[in-house]
């Protein structure tokens, strides 16, 4: 945050309804858009909401101060980084990792690992994997992939899930992408555009592999009506994934804890 | 090729047994590296194979010989364009698509399509997908990704075929990828290796979907041994797979002819 207020905001053009999108501009260097309803430049503010998220698993703030305080800590780190660097998607997705596996150990009470063993009669093998929080026996295991934005990259995630469903069987793992936005700034026009895929998103959910929840910061129109039509594939805002009756810990708490 | 000709060749230390490479090297760019031993920079006879197979969708060329012919189409192109542009690979990618798309339309007789129409229930969408060749009712499809390396990303291509093999039932398209190589440089020790993950690739073909052909121009010795274990991944070069007596030719005449 400190960084981005030496630079420069331009208001960007918002292809997205009711969305309003700037960027940071530093000595020739664009940054990613921000949503403006969702950005905090008041470090206390995200401080504080990070600091009750990560000091007792649940925040006493409501639900959409939690989107926010999350989405400005993220997308200012990312946003810092695109002002000194071209180009760079690695060092924003590591950072966005960072943020998000604490949180969910705080809520889970365990640490996330990277891989998993497999035994396969004579196929012996560690699959690399995205987070995974295993609660133990008889309770859930979480499958977290963790991505900045996904497009159509998303088949991977799907494939990922669906390997696990046949190596352990389906439902032992629940599957839980957490993703930052899919927004996209035309660096001619200077419009903002969310790239969303919700028909394949069907025949991906239909054909490869179900999602338990899927999490944004920044959540996409083109996904959040994926909720509302049969069969649903459950996406919702960080904020209410992580509320007090939000469904993470509603399953935890409810029924494994 | 005539590009290349004005290029410095620089030998690279190959880890990779029983292969020589080298790199083209020309006012500061290094090109992708090249297999020595299927190389030839003899433009006549590289023209003379493709013609042959363009032609007669047969070619007279013994598989070695059209293994070397199209490998040298392939990267030096390939090789061209990294003498000119940093970390260009939609340019290579999109050529090497060119190249294999004609050769496979000569030998099935039809042109490629780039999508599928899904008509499922109440979803109708249409499904991007790499090239498909469809030779008509009771004929088989081919699914054709064309890569010019795959690594991690082959999970993409697994998954497109699961999402074909559940929208239409399995067996109706067959999984056909063609890849240039696996092949990586480092670019601070000159080592060249080939990046391949066969116990991944495994999984994948138990959990995910089943490939019918895996068609590679730098075969990588990593992969070749799949086609020898069980359950086989059928990997084989190029000119094997187009040969006289190889597998594609020996599907379509002896059995859809």
């Amino acid at each position: 945050l400190k960084a981005l207020h030496a630079a420069e905001r331009a208001d960007l053009s918002s292809k997205v309804a009711g969305k309003k999108y700037y960027e940071f501009r530093r000595r020739g260097f664009h940054s990613r858009c921000i949503n403006e309803g969702i950005f905090s430049d008041d470090a206390n503010f995200v401080l504080d909401c990070l600091d009750s998220l990560l000091t007792n698993g649940i925040s006493s703030f409501p639900p959409p101060d939690v989107t926010k305080a999350l989405y400005s800590a993220a997308i200012s780190f990312c946003a810092s980084v695109d002002l000194v660097k071209k180009g760079d998607q690695k060092t924003p997705g590591t950072f966005f990792e960072y943020l998000c596996a604490p949180i969910l150990q705080t809520f889970l009470g365990v640490a996330p690992s990277r891989s998993l063993e497999v035994l396969n009669l004579d196929l012996k093998t560690r699959l690399p994997t995205d987070f995974i929080f295993d609660l133990g026996a008889r309770k859930p295991k979480f499958h977290v992939p963790v991505k900045t934005s996904t497009r159509e990259r998303i088949i991977q995630v799907f494939a990922h899930q669906r390997v696990l469903d046949g190596v352990y069987g389906s439902g032992r793992f629940l599957a839980m992408p957490m993703v930052m936005a899919e927004t996209k700034t035309d660096a001619k026009t200077n419009e903002v555009t969310e790239i969303c895929l919700p028909d394949q998103w069907r025949l991906y959910h239909l054909h490869i592999a179900r999602f338990w929840k899927v999490v944004y910061f920044d959540l996409p129109a083109g996904y959040e009506k994926l909720s509302g039509e049969f069969p649903p594939i459950p996406v919702l805002d960080v904020g209410s994934f992580f509320a007090e009756d939000g469904p993470l810990r509603e399953l935890i708490s409810l029924h494994y804890g």
